[in-house]
């Protein structure tokens, strides 16, 4: 029995229906309000003199990148190799996946990439990464961009010293199947003043080799708009900016007017005075906490607290609502998830509406890129 | 550009193949460790004389499900209509939907799904659901068979007194389109007692009333061996014992051994002594801590903790292992995930073995129904 999926007929059969025709749970996304994300931080990058390269890992949308694109953005960043074919395949070539790609089958791929597009760069902070794509790269019909990751206090990847970044840009430079492209870094939010002094110190010792740094990338929205601060760095990349969220509101990024997604929910259940359950569960907001106690914002009830989350429901405590202000059963409400970029992994569509008649459904094409 | 999906090819392309060839971060499943979940969980039940209907959310894949009812549950539980469709579709009758079914377009697929199969059971706990279902089978050729969700302490969804489901029971044998079902209950885990009075209160007051109640379902599978306390209970319902995780090694449901389900990642860096960094982050093992304050088991360094997750990076401390004994980049780790039923909804198929022999590859069919 062939069925539609519900509510995801693309194109004209949904476009103008009103989101509250839509069966929850849904995420949605406000045209304007994603308009206006693009273009504020554009306008941001425009006037440090930075390019700016959006992390297409938010939206997997590549209508959005062009969007992106169109508004100014030098490139795109992905993190994976499956991300990137996606993107190549919709007609980008300013491709730069911040990575360490190891293993056969990655870099099998990551060749026939490197053929298929001419402006594909990785990330490498170890020998090893870097031995792999030399060899990988060793009968490739050009060379492979990577720059170096640096650790500047974000914990995450990254060599650990301006000494380090240099030794590992030598091993680059001294590989024939590859070219050295520059340093990046994702940074601990609000460590303007590190990333530059990290930054600055591994140009400095660059220089003294003789070692041409095409790019510094820095990266991150929490803290995009102190991104001037870096004065080193040549480009910024961000993701979560396009849509925002309940933790990007936190840092100081935007408000929640702002937060172009809304998770639209149903309550199914009024169990006591002081608790509510909604179908929205962690399939629908993910369980990511990102420091949070809870599980969201509840746009329509502040006070209200998601105190919990299996796969299909969200329990809500209500105590600190006002007796005769508690959502009822067969209520929709509208919740702001700590973290966008995670909700949109779940959802194979993603629906947009301006003022809440849809205006059109996006494939999430790069979702489920898992590998 | 049309391109495979990496290590998706199913059926006969990847089976035989080892798992050590697959790219990372991918889930596999164990065969023998699955078929003798599926085998030990129903024998306990088979010696309780319980009827037991496995909870599809797990692994959301027919086959499994027919694995399951070939060693005798009677039916399947889902937890949603897009779900309970894919299942009927692939031909199972006996369908328990443990869930409030609201608004029009629910309700729409409801009637199509209760003409498909005959064996269609859902959950309610209030009366706007009650009188949603009564009002959308009005015409139905069939009645719906509704069975009255307890909560018996597991404080989610469910009536708050064993009055409560008595009247609820009675506002279903009321509507002309509905047939009244029985009673359920998600539990805490390990307490029996309470969902035993819970359940032994309400019969005695639907006896008093005349009202038969052929169900009496509990589920879950933390104290799952324990179901044979709840004597009024004529089933059991439970999903993650067919993979297990480490959430259900902790409440001691099963060993390390019994789980069925491993995360292959790759050491992508080790930018410190004590850090490495994996390339198996929340979209593959989720961010569910189900009360842990880390991501994940280590099955090869189990000293190893896995502090952080971003979606594509995990972090792991590995300040209590042996300077010796210590991950290097390139290396291939198994992880056990906290929660495996979240890790299914991420990937499009999921890959099973026997002793690292790559035995099928199955699509997750009803993963991604959001909605």
């Amino acid at each position: 029995m062939e069925r539609k999926l519900p509510n995801l007929i693309p194109g004209a059969d949904l476009t103008g229906s009103r989101i509250e025709q839509l069966s929850t749970p849904i995420p949605v996304i406000d045209e304007d309000r994603l308009a206006a994300n693009i273009a504020r931080v554009q306008a941001y990058m425009d006037g440090q003199g930075k390019a700016f390269r959006p992390h297409i890992k938010t939206h997997k949308v590549p209508a959005l990148a062009e969007q992106q694109v169109a508004a100014g953005a030098k490139g795109i960043n992905c993190q994976k190799v499956t991300e990137a074919e996606i993107f190549a395949d919709a007609g980008f070539d300013d491709i730069l996946i911040t990575f360490n790609i190891l293993g056969p089958e990655k870099l099998e791929r990551l060749v026939a990439l490197n053929e298929q597009i001419s402006g594909l760069k990785v990330a490498a902070d170890n020998d090893v990464t870097v031995r792999g794509l030399s060899e990988a790269f060793a009968s490739a019909s050009r060379p492979l961009v990577v720059l170096v990751e640096c650790d500047t206090g974000g914990g995450r990847c990254g060599v650990q010293s301006p000494e380090a970044a240099q030794a590992l840009a030598e091993a680059i430079v001294a590989a024939p199947s590859l070219t050295f492209g520059g340093l990046l870094t994702y940074p601990k939010a609000f460590s303007e003043e590190a990333v530059e002094v990290f930054f600055s110190s591994t140009l400095k010792l660059l220089e003294g080799k003789g070692i041409a740094c095409p790019v510094v990338s820095n990266g991150g929205t929490p803290s995009l708009f102190e991104a001037g601060k870096v004065t080193s760095a040549t480009e910024h990349r961000a993701g979560t900016y396009i849509y925002n969220d309940r933790a990007m509101v936190r840092s100081g990024h935007c408000s929640y007017d702002d937060c172009a997604m809304h998770i639209l929910a149903t309550v199914v259940s009024r169990p006591t005075e002081d608790r509510a359950v909604t179908d929205a569960g962690s399939k629908a907001l993910t369980s990511d906490l990102l420091g949070f106690d809870d599980f969201g914002y509840v746009v329509d009830y502040p006070d209200a607290v998601i105190t919990g989350l299996s796969e299909e429901h969200g329990v809500l405590d209500l105590s600190k609502c006002a007796p005769d202000a508690r959502p009822q059963i067969g209520e929709r409400i509208r919740i702001i998830p700590n973290h966008t970029c995670v909700v949109s992994n779940l959802v194979d569509h993603m629906v947009f509406h301006r003022n809440g008649v849809v205006t059109r459904v996006e494939a999430v094409a790069a979702r489920g890129r898992v590998w």
